[in-house]
């Protein structure tokens, strides 16, 4: 007998009636397949208690990870309860249940192992196993968190251990689109994507799925599908680029606002002076995307641009100041009115013009390019926020999406 | 090195402000001994759970247990990060994590098992173990939940595992009164009380301790103390009778609105009539407490009046009505406006007076007696509810309180 693995979100299980709605959608798969339904805790609970533990500063401790997993509990209980409703043999379980094995690393813990084992002797007296995302129990025997999107990686983490047919990532949304439906009302849902495609999008700005998960399965080769809670269509599959027999060659447009760029400007140009600044941000976990260096008219200063994540603004602000001394800088500029645009294609670097595309269509709208960095199956541009819009719905038309 | 058990309820940790003052008093508490804090939900929160597994009409089952042990998760984490910013050396653990092992029987677990030596090891690193109260696990691995009063349970529970020196029972009153001190504004803190009239107490109206905690103690005699986490003030010590040098014989007065008369007249007065109906009684796991049996004038028919819990009202009307042929009787009369006023003492019975000054009290201020039931160290009597207020302050007056 198959097995399907289905993960609701925290919007999809915030509260009675939708957890109902879910037991449903459970018991429409449940003809062919055993079934295992990873559920988050409700949308909003999560915050409350990250605001109880800020409260106390706590993080990234044995506290932090007891308090934050403590939602899941509730979820599975009220979503087995209602698939039992249904007449449906099904028994909720934690991480630790399993268990699922992790590393000790609170907050952002790592899946070390999952017992398979159990989870067969469940199934020989369940049709369905209902799990809590997120958790595991490190060999301390305390309860571990996994991190931001950790809910999609439990789901996909299990289904890989057991082998699971198919990975289905329920949302509030259909699918993977070609580009926020927000912004372009012509945006389509993407019928099929690989997983590079699928990781590109996930890290310019579709807020789809988490990276890691995308990782997680792209290693196991996991056929995973992004679907809505809300209505009953197929959503977009994303699996291996060998099963994707046509494609078009640039397959959406993502766009991100959360960046900020910062410009050092007067620097001697000497060797190393690229080294040390950007050894400074490692140090201080401040993660860099597009760098472009400039020699500056005089011919012996040097300017140099690069973007970070907007939440590292202030940080990265009194890191450069405090090492104006060892820098040797004329003047810091920093800019949180900008946006990453990105167009994303498998093998797309390889076809001629796709470059050239965007940067016509860009400068058909009179959109200054500040910054550019390319993947084999991405192009990043930099552009002031207020062109955001136009960027993407003219990029959107001109590829054909 | 001593060890003291302290339980906090749900009010003394509904808030992160409350919490940081439990923090202290641990603090205050630990020059001499190591700490074990159980901790109950914040207040509220196990409501709003109960309420959903309402909507799913789910109780007594692995599901409704995960839900509502979800709650003390949090107060564990929260107040043992508190404890370590008061540089207090703190771990926090659910019921599982010791384990304390307990029956099957879900919402009304009874503790089987504690691993006393799991605590030993966590206190060579640590000096505070924070436990979350009303959970185990049963010998399936599930978690269950010790039903109402189950945070009284766990501290008493495990503070006689370890032989603990006391277990201090922290609410929001100062201490068990010698009646309700919302009724007689001379009511006073009662310093020490035996575990038999501390039992009598909370059968009869007073809701500072749950008499399962309270047998539980004395079968361990084990000294509780009940006292307020508002004021730094000693409490009322609950402990074994041959400890309590100097005892008044009445102890207090105590009071319940919870009950309900039953009158079921001109019943044909055969032997086994009472067996037949206090049999349905028991069939339908209806408690009765009170019991006066009366032959009518006519010297055929009898009377038989009894008092239930109010909840089972509704119950006991259609058990007794459905069963007219069977005890054929004239009229069934059901009075929820009753109340139920005890006074309690060790020893009392065996004192000359004691009940005629209660019966001459109550008569002189003109309040009927609809039943009365005694035990070696309680007289209870039933009265008209309206007569409540009256009869409990003239009885605190009379016994000198």
């Amino acid at each position: 007998m198959n097995t399907i693995v289905m993960k609701f979100g925290g919007t999809s299980v915030a509260g009675t009636k939708k957890l109902k709605n879910i037991a449903k959608i459970v018991k429409s798969e449940l003809e062919n397949s055993k079934i295992i339904v990873v559920v988050s805790a409700m949308a909003g609970e999560t915050n409350k208690l990250q605001n109880y533990l800020d409260e106390f500063q706590c993080q990234n401790s044995i506290e932090s990870d007891l308090v934050l997993t403590s939602g899941e509990q509730v979820t599975i209980g009220l979503l087995s309860a209602a698939l039992k409703n249904l007449g449906i043999k099904s028994i909720p379980l934690l991480g630790w249940q399993i268990p699922i094995i992790t590393d000790e690393s609170y907050e952002k813990a790592k899946i070390l192992q999952i017992n398979k084992k159990r989870i067969k002797e469940y199934f020989s007296n369940n049709d369905v196993i209902v799990l809590a995302g997120f958790q595991g129990i490190n060999l301390d025997g305390k309860i571990t968190s996994l991190g931001r999107g950790g809910s999609d990686t439990t789901a996909v983490a299990i289904a890989s251990a057991i082998e699971a047919e198919r990975c289905d990532i329920y949302t509030d949304v259909e699918g993977v689109f070609t580009t926020d439906p927000n912004i372009e009302i012509n945006a389509k849902k993407i019928p099929k994507l690989s997983y590079e495609e699928m990781l590109e999008m996930s890290s310019t700005g579709a807020k789809v799925l988490h990276t890691r998960s995308v990782e997680l399965a792209m290693k196991n080769n996991l056929t995973l599908q992004v679907l809505s809670s809300l209505t009953k269509k197929t959503g977009t599959f994303i699996l291996n680029e060998k099963e994707l027999i046509e494609k078009e060659i640039v397959s959406g447009v993502s766009y991100s606002n959360n960046e900020a760029k910062v410009t050092i400007s007067g620097i001697l140009d000497k060797p190393g002076i690229s080294a040390k600044i950007f050894g400074l941000m490692t140090e201080n976990n401040i993660n860099v995307d597009m760098i472009v260096q400039n020699i500056s008219q005089d011919g012996v200063s040097a300017n140099i641009t690069f973007t970070i994540n907007q939440k590292d603004h202030d940080l990265t602000k009194s890191v450069i100041e405090r090492s104006k001394n060892i820098l040797n800088y004329k003047s810091l500029l920093l800019d949180k009115k900008v946006a990453k645009i990105s167009v994303i294609g498998m093998g797309m670097m390889s076809q001629v013009g796709v470059a050239e595309k965007m940067f016509k269509t860009l400068a058909k709208n009179a959109i200054n390019i500040l910054a550019i960095s390319t993947s084999e199956i991405k192009i990043s541009v930099l552009i002031d926020e207020v062109h955001t819009n136009i960027a993407v719905k003219s990029l959107h038309e001109v590829y054909n999406l």
